[in-house]
């Protein structure tokens, strides 16, 4: 199985940045409870009377919280869609063209969901990031569809 | 480090089903959503004055979110497992058919699920799948133990 | 395309044993769900007349799934950037080192969560595994930059 070396920089690079940009919810959820006083958990609370413990308490860190597991829902689908459609053959123009598309699509997708944009800006997000992965999708199924 | 053209076509196929089944998911809440008037954030609810705003308050909505937060459990370690795997040397009968077994029992998983089929019929496509990922973990963990 | 034998078979070890982990999330849930005869969903409780149904309802039940949470929003992101990184050509010792101490820290903030350990304890194993994600993340970025 081999890879063209630069096919495969394009799919590392956008693949890192789409993880460390998932990590980087947990930093914003911290950020929101600490100022919003809300904790998940009663031993985080121990040192801070008046903190609130749980979830669904606080509607800016639950914000938060759905915009990260949209996130899990969608960027670690597109990790081995992605790496798969390394090995469709494609073109390194198109490649490249979906990857930053679903980049692109993502970080919007958090930004309009952080900053609570008007829909349909975020159905609008998602539907680029879920594009791009159903495209990767069919053209891996139809790839290696003899394989079933 | 070399795989099989087969044996890594094989992984691709089912490891790229699993994937687009799991995004699959989405669409399901989503049409749960519209059906029951149930929306997860407050600006999607600008435009439909009737709408239940929140997570937990519809068991149709709750029931599919449940299903795919099962796939993120199950289905993304699958990914992995089932790409490490492929470095264990299997037979390519014997990974074909871990992998088969993995997607119909996870496919299968879905359906009982949100048909609310009674159990134990859940119970067991969940361990189905459950024991295609340890057994592949336990063919991982021993053959690269030494590597610890 | 080509990675060291002896570093693939490092991340293989680890990444097996982070996915292995994970997964036991699910028997360690299961476990207090029957203890506390908390289910999630109305057709487990069929035959026990007594169990409560849903989610949110025990706080022994709830803190072993945002521990397995927690291992999702860590441990997946790993699954990738470990394998990615072996392509920026790291030195063995070095890449075992940073898959040893994200194993540790994951296990660690298991042990400590699920055992009420005070803070900060959870919160060092935290970003302990938090900070050997971040600095592949960083390795990975910076060696692919040029296929932005």
């Amino acid at each position: 199985m081999n890879v063209d070396k630069e096919l495969f920089a394009a799919f590392a690079f956008h693949a890192g940045l789409m993880v460390v940009k998932t990590l980087g919810m947990s930093f914003l959820t911290a950020r929101q409870r600490f100022a919003k006083n809300n904790f998940i958990s009663r031993e985080d609370g121990k040192t801070r009377p008046a903190a609130k413990i749980g979830t669904g308490v606080d509607e800016d860190v639950e914000r938060v919280r759905r915009a990260h597991q949209n996130d899990i829902e969608n960027i670690f689908p597109f990790l081995t869609l992605g790496f798969l459609y390394l090995f469709t053959n494609p073109a390194l123009s198109t490649a490249t063209t979906v990857f930053r598309l679903f980049s692109g699509a993502r970080i919007l997708h958090s930004v309009v969901y952080l900053w609570e944009i008007p829909q349909p800006s975020r159905a609008l997000a998602f539907f680029a990031g879920m594009g791009a992965n159903l495209y990767m999708g069919y053209k891996i199924l139809s790839t290696f569809m003899s394989a079933m």
